[in-house]
């Protein structure tokens, strides 16, 4: 027989996809009505126009119609009251920092260098979908606020969405999470000329105000040198470590110390060295061309006492791929070591960045 | 004959090579005494250890002893009080902004890219090169206080010496005239970890309190990023104009239009735009390969209503070159088309950086 208990029991298997605990420990289940084999219910939303909505209202209908003896399901929508969500910790929904409190990451890495032009977009985005294609959960958070590069080379367009916690992230075909300034500027060329402190500002929102749910990784693509960006990245998210890019100019290794130099200074453990742009096949001949000198990221590796992750050729394909936005396509043999390395030795983040709702 | 009237006459062709003022004009020349073929006077030094003494005196000496009659000159030196150095124009010697109101640069141009590692540097060195071996009194300014590239492909270490009026710039053997921070750290790979005030205050420090003297250009290298440095040098130089760097990359080209709008919005001059690492040309087969993809930097100017400055392939010796700190060794026809072209439409700045010391 159908009863409200087997009702509540059914949604109580039914998650918030954003706030990750059940509708009915959320009391978002209202009023239930049973007449022989229909039911019908009330569904109290934390914001009536979150776009996670329709999902929601399906997985409920479907987990009630499962139920022996229910034949038909009808919902019907109304919104929280202040006071009620307040008391699920959604109190300053819409504020700053509210998205944080619900999303769990699990470890936050930084693609650095110091010098620019070497490949970090490239390393983050390669990492990032090597991690996927391990079965990871992974989002990128672009920290290069006024060089952007990671909406590009995925291709993606297009302003996110607001949910009812926060800004939600573009997704790629893949499914990683992707936050950047240039996918809210009104055009990807519009420059950004703001001084450090809205550089940092912006950077601790994609973090704070970003809903990211639940996260194996977070990659975070930093732009060159060792100022605000990057000082805010390591005094404000829970980095797991960073991962050095370099190419093998003389001139790129003295700037990458100094990348190097800084996380020491800011205690981030370096996770290791990826050296890019290593080498160039020539298509005919099938020689190496060491164009940018030869190869040293073993030896500045061993130096500065960070594994050495490997290497990547100077290739005309991922030139092209990342311009037409199909960087996810790339394959390379090249990271398979260096995810299973940073999965293997990946610390649980220096300090929860979940906080719980509530008690 | 001998007297004191033709002997001062003699030292008022003499200049001091930091203030632009002849000895007799500052007041430096004392107690001129003469016996028979014996000259013998005091010179009054704004600073004793001033590093160009030796040549004021030496300088000093030659015209005395050219003079009819005269066999042997004796000069001692002292130094001036404050009080005389208040009435030359030096009450703040050793002060911000002292070395300012007696350097005489007649163009200022930036060079930009936005994106990091397309060769902004390089594009520097080779234009203040180019620049030199027309004739031009040429120094450079590195913008680029985080990741500093310019002494290191210039072969330069070392402290500069404090002059009276400032900090005196490194030279090159071709005579040009350097500053950067990187030859004021410790040791080259110290990582600069400072948020936006302190790196324009640094940039600041770099224009205003630099014996930079009489230079025809100044070629000011900056980082990539339409942030801190690159405001700073737009507002507080005398910009002559902004010359791009860009790469055959989309995703350059992208953040390089960004660096184009940023220079449009602060009504700073765009001259033109180079094109780098443009191709490589294999030295089995001669064959050019596009590894950062077409060239399109012809079409890029065109957009951006800009004339295309002309085009550097990767070369392998580049890269040697700067890594060994010889990039001045380094031969190439590319520029001398741009120079050309800066010389003939370079305006004057758009507002004297020179201020009169009095009246």
């Amino acid at each position: 027989m159908v009863t409200e208990e087997r009702i509540i029991e059914a949604l109580a298997g039914v998650m918030d996809p954003e706030l990750h605990r059940t509708l009915v420990e959320l009391g978002m289940v209202r009023n239930v009505r049973i007449q022989e084999g229909k039911v019908a219910f009330t569904l109290a939303l934390t914001i009536p126009e979150c776009p996670l909505k329709d999902q929601l209202v399906a997985e409920a209908k479907a987990a009630v119609l499962s139920l022996d003896g229910v034949e038909e399901v009808a919902i019907d929508l109304t919104e929280m009251t202040d006071e009620e969500k307040r008391r699920i910790g959604l109190g300053g929904a819409g504020q700053p920092g509210v998205a944080e409190r619900f999303n769990r990451v699990r470890h936050v890495v930084a693609v650095m260098s110091g010098k620019g032009g070497v490949g970090k977009s490239l390393v983050t985005a390669l990492l990032a979908v090597a991690f996927r294609q391990d079965g990871q959960r992974v989002g990128v958070l672009d920290a290069d606020v006024t060089g952007p590069s990671i909406p590009k080379i995925f291709g993606l367009h297009g302003v996110p969405p607001m949910g009812p916690l926060g800004i939600l992230p573009a997704e790629t075909r893949m499914g990683i999470k992707i936050m950047s300034i240039n996918l809210l500027l009104p055009s990807e060329d519009e420059a950004v000329i703001w001084r450090g402190p809205l550089i940092s500002s912006v950077i601790k929102q994609f973090w704070g105000d970003v809903v990211w749910g639940d996260l194996d990784w977070l990659v975070v693509d930093l732009p060159p040198g060792t100022s605000d960006a990057a000082l805010t990245v390591m005094q404000a998210l829970p980095l797991s470590g960073v991962v050095l890019v370099s190419s093998p100019q003389d001139l790129a290794e003295m700037v990458v110390r100094k990348a190097a130099q800084m996380a020491q200074v800011m205690q981030v453990p370096l996770l290791g060295l990826v050296e890019n742009m290593s080498y160039f096949v020539c298509p005919e001949s099938g020689r190496q061309y060491n164009i940018f000198g030869p190869s040293h990221g073993e030896e500045m590796a061993w130096r500065l006492g960070v594994p050495f992750l490997g290497r990547l050729p100077l290739d005309p394909r991922i030139s092209e791929l990342c311009d037409a936005g199909n960087v996810e396509v790339y394959t390379t043999e090249a990271f398979t070591p260096i995810v299973r390395h940073l999965l293997e030795t990946a610390s649980e983040p220096r300090r929860s960045p979940v906080q719980p709702a509530r008690g």
